[in-house]
């Protein structure tokens, strides 16, 4: 086995989620990532956790999802029982072919994602992180060859994670204190939120691997103004292009999309909580150096900062905060290399891509 | 896909489990069986039951019990708590590899086991069908190729179940009154044993596919004599050839192989059900013509009778009779082709591999 897919397996159960001997463990991979399945059963038995693996096979959804009736989606109570009865999750994506849910129907997919739910939900409190196997279909994507993009995700999943905390830990400071925050960029996007009272985490590659970002929650209702997303939003294999929102008293109250409008409208109409953001995150990882259509790389590109429609992370809403909910949290991207602005409490912090902390910044 | 594949799935969910819209149902199928499991799925769609479809990876399996510390095992609550929530099991076989699991301990092997007996256990009073999936491994340790295996395989599930179910009928009227039954092969396998208030059951393909066996349980404490099972058992991957037992007052009080002796003992340590007789069977699937080094198939050859040491099948014992309880249930069989017969209350129902009630019998 490639020694980095021990490596990546080491930091997922170590660093990411610190299991011990009292853990039941649920290990969720693709088909395509079984290496990284077969690694991380390995550390956790050298941890002594009890663990539960389970290969998700996306021809199993798809031909599932194709057959039901979409009014028909309960929430499982099974897969619910064990999601509440375990400790920590391990969450692995792979694609042999990220087009593989691209021919289910978008209100079918919508209504399975509210009836899972609760699902999802029961995560939250609780341990788990997110990561990415360097499959064949991911590197068709990016537009890579499949070794050259081996090389990419284990170059920024390798890194050295304290550094990076401190690095990003001056954002954190700038952001946290913070009432307001202004995006510009362009002509095309001019957004403004209070993040009055929310808290700013420092992304250091504990939820998701790789890690890489500063990110807070928008006061629900505070949200004015517009947004155009120019990176592309890769979605169930369909690819959204120049995504546009526009947001009155917190709703997104106009959209549209050059490609697949229809599949960003089906997001927005999941629920309520969907047409509102739920993040504002800020990419500050410069060892991810070019957009690879997978947004947990993509998001914490250094020059970029993205929204989350729907469901706003906990741990970014302290106690008596409004919380949006939802059963959806789709992240968008904006390219803030040019042209562009991030504006706190009216002090410019970033101006095109470059940090105040960092060198060649020009307030 | 092979449309046999789909035949198959079909059997599974309407046959075998009986599926409706209010069924919590967990799929399990390895790797390499993905094509069933997406059939599976997709007939589980049509019919409108809530499915976790789970791929299951030995080789992970492996990696985490070789790394294990065998002391260490502990009950998975979220793998029991999903077990307890489901309503039916669809579980499915199938190797690319059968050795898979041939370097693990059997120590580690039978700890494993124990921790997961709750588990196994939770499913027990539900609906559940084992089956196999004709993947390369399995068609290897048939030395035959993968589509004359695919042909011997899909041969035994497509059947008429119903005249199946007629023909094994006249076994479960001579077996199901009986108190006596006595197996006799060459001069190596002389055993005596009560079913006097057990049950005879008819396996027309439920809770297996294929079926084809008549199976009951002896009374635990009743069996008497040795046996010698001439057909190997394969086992994690490793062959025990001429498993021997002696019975003394229904336990197992000397044993032997002339291959993987270990093993079979390892089998026996498991706790104190694992050296008692769980389940006596009789193959009964003349379309099952020849041995294949898989239990599921070999257990249902018409000229075979299987013993069980371990857990019996609790609808083979009404309530107020004794069950033996065991965290294993291991088949076992004696080929009754030749120079052997098996007696009930005195009287000779086959004699080398011919029932009496079949054309050729000599009583």
């Amino acid at each position: 086995m490639d020694p980095r897919i021990r490596t990546h397996a080491d930091i997922l159960v170590d660093h990411c989620t610190d299991l011990d001997p009292s853990d039941d463990v649920l290990v969720r991979a693709p088909p395509a990532a079984e290496d990284l399945a077969v690694a991380v059963a390995e550390r956790i038995g050298e941890v002594g956790a009890n663990p539960s693996i389970s290969l998700q096979s996306e021809r199993a959804t798809r031909a599932y999802l194709r057959a039901s009736d979409a009014e028909d989606f309960e929430t499982p109570e099974h897969l619910l029982a064990m999601t509440e009865a375990a400790d920590a999750f391990v969450l692995i994506k792979g694609d042999r072919n990220t087009a593989e849910l691209s021919d289910v129907p978008t209100e079918t997919l919508a209504a399975f994602r509210r009836a899972r739910r609760p699902v999802s939900e029961a995560r939250m409190g609780k341990r788990w992180v997110g990561t990415q196997f360097p499959a064949s279909g991911n590197a068709q994507k990016a537009e890579m060859s499949t070794e050259e993009y081996e090389a990419f995700v284990y170059d920024a999943i390798d890194k050295d994670w304290d550094a990076q905390k401190d690095h990003q830990q001056q954002m954190v400071e700038i952001l946290d204190p913070a009432e307001e925050v202004r995006v510009v960029s362009g002509d095309t996007t001019d957004l403004r939120m209070s993040v009055a009272g929310m808290k700013a985490v420092n992304d250091y590659g504990e939820k998701n691997l790789p890690g890489g970002e500063v990110f807070t929650a928008p006061v629900p209702d505070s949200v004015e103004g517009e947004v155009l997303f120019d990176k592309p939003l890769l979605r169930h294999g369909r690819e959204i292009q120049d995504a546009y929102l526009r947001f009155e008293g917190g709703e997104v109250v106009a959209h549209d999309a050059s490609k697949n409008a229809d599949l960003l409208a089906s997001i927005l109409d999941t629920d309520e909580g969907a047409r509102r953001l739920g993040e504002l995150g800020i990419g500050m990882n410069r060892d991810i150096d070019r957009f690879t259509y997978n947004v947990l790389f993509d998001e914490k590109m250094g020059d970029t900062v993205h929204l989350a429609v729907g469901k706003a992370i906990e741990e970014t809403v302290p106690e008596g905060q409004p919380l949006n909910e939802s059963a959806v949290h789709t992240d968008m991207i904006v390219d803030m290399s040019d042209d562009s602005f991030i504006e706190v409490d009216g002090e410019i912090v970033q101006r095109d891509g470059t940090f105040r902390f960092e060198d060649g910044f020009e307030g």
